[in-house]
């Protein structure tokens, strides 16, 4: 089924624990699509200035299964530019600058063939802009969206209005915890399935994820690595492996019936997982070029041994 | 097989953010011993002052599996006595007093009829303790022992020892992290395999456990509950869990002989997790003093459904 993303198309600068890379290709749409794309082709609606580096859209070719019919290349414009930094631990960074260039601007629209889009994430960016997606999308058949601190701390309302909107939610521990002022993982993420949601997923970056789900709970540990180099994109390429995944499913007629099921979602959180695991890897996407379908599916058996039960 | 458990015995006054509890049972050996009894008799060493009150006392007896045969009372000393106060995300805590009693004194003898144990947990304690401890059980098949930051930082050689005389250690993940100086979780258990044992499980709290195996790595997520009222003594009974239920599978003589296998590892963590997701629901040893064998099992169905890939 057709899965379309919008998200950001970034210039990234970020310092961790074990080195750093200085004006490499990251974004939210960016990694999130690379991720989708070893699952199912999908749609990528973003805007960039014209300062986007030739090599950094080479890459983006280089993931045979993003349609980039909706990158939208902006004349006088500045690429959207971000700068962080990770505590010694990678469980949390400070960002360093964030020079929004397009972001300010308006959106990037819906191109006319994208409009027939089944399945729907929304990147993180200003709940307002995703309720203006999510209208541009007639046909969606399961929506996710992720958030962020800013928003609900900035627009909480417009944010309310979208969780009604959308069948699932993508967030943070501490943003569940912020969002509904729990502190118990399970009853934050109960509160919000009240707010709108069919499911949440409370992503715990190295403690792995928890899905609330209207028919049931499930708990993911993160594939338990050494090799972490940099966290900047898990968590929009956990997002691009369970909606790739859960689209993939959805192409069997009676699946996409139950689209967006606690079964689906669950399984299809175990390739988000597998998915991230590579990204952690190395800086930007340099994991994900060179990433083959038969290393996921190892992965994927080495993960589903280490946590049997 | 035959378990036994070195550990305190303590009166414990306890604050979490849901309430308080003053002067109720506790300690390290208290935890363990219960849990373990529902999979196993488990023979206790310990010692308590002639201030331990008798209804404590029949709460112990309460465990019909805890043999209380190496359960000393010591005539003129008083009982160890802790006090704490858990943070408001329930993570961590400060300890507001500790009255070390008998715990100051010469450390219980391992009774004669004990020293045909072949499964030992050693509770956490000064680690010379550990190690006397050890050396009055000739016949153990499988030691492991449980350690904290005081002697990671105080006995650091005593410990080292101790590490080449078990086959399990079982620590928090920032004792893991102070005892190699390794913050990456995985990292942090294989050098601890250097120092002896065969494997070491790293305890996350909330947020689950990571095995470390020299035959393999495991994960596993902590039972996902909104039911969080007092965190005190879930290590220790995931500790009873995992013992009981590794001594359980070496009763089979063909078992016996892989006990502290990887798999008989991973097998007996599970256990571990579900009676930990008890002890937490109530203060003190309240819900396992109520808790039945088919609620164990229950929770395990329902767990195992939770955590499948």
């Amino acid at each position: 089924m057709s899965l379309i993303v919008t998200g950001t198309i970034g210039i990234d600068t970020v310092y961790t624990p074990t080195g750093h890379a200085s004006k490499v290709l990251g974004g939210s749409g960016t990694y999130f699509a690379a991720a989708a794309s070893f699952y199912t082709p999908v749609r990528l609606v973003a805007c960039v200035g014209d300062d986007f580096p030739p090599t950094f859209m080479s890459t983006l070719s280089h993931f045979r299964g993003v349609d980039l019919t909706g990158l939208e290349v902006r004349k006088g414009s500045k690429t959207f530019a971000w700068g962080g930094k990770y505590h010694p631990d990678m469980n949390g960074r400070d960002t360093l600058f964030t020079e929004l260039g397009v972001l300010a601007e308006a959106p990037p629209k819906v191109p006319g063939s994208y409009r027939d889009s089944r399945f729907v994430f929304l990147a993180n960016t200003h709940p307002g802009v995703q309720i203006g997606m999510v209208e541009q999308l007639p046909q969606r058949s399961l929506t996710v969206a992720d958030t962020m601190d800013l928003w609900i701390n900035t627009a909480k309302s417009d944010l309310l209005v979208l969780l009604r909107k959308v069948d699932g939610l993508v967030l943070n521990f501490d943003e569940a915890e912020l969002l509904t002022g729990r502190k118990n993982v399970v009853s934050a993420g109960r509160h919000i399935l009240e707010m709108g949601p069919k499911f949440v997923v409370i992503k715990k970056g190295e403690h792995g994820a928890l899905l609330v789900h209207r028919e049931g709970i499930a708990a993911l540990p993160a594939y338990p690595t050494e090799q972490v180099i940099d966290p900047t994109g898990c968590g929009d390429t956990f997002a691009g492996g369970l909606m790739g995944s859960l689209a993939t499913q959805g192409k069997d007629p009676e699946a996409a019936k139950t689209a967006g099921s606690f079964d689906s979602v669950r399984r299809a959180l175990v390739h988000g997982t597998v998915i991230a695991s590579f990204t952690i890897e190395a800086f930007s996407l340099d994991r994900l070029k060179n990433l083959t379908r038969p290393e996921i599916d190892k992965r994927y058996a080495d993960y589903a041994a280490m946590v049997r039960v």
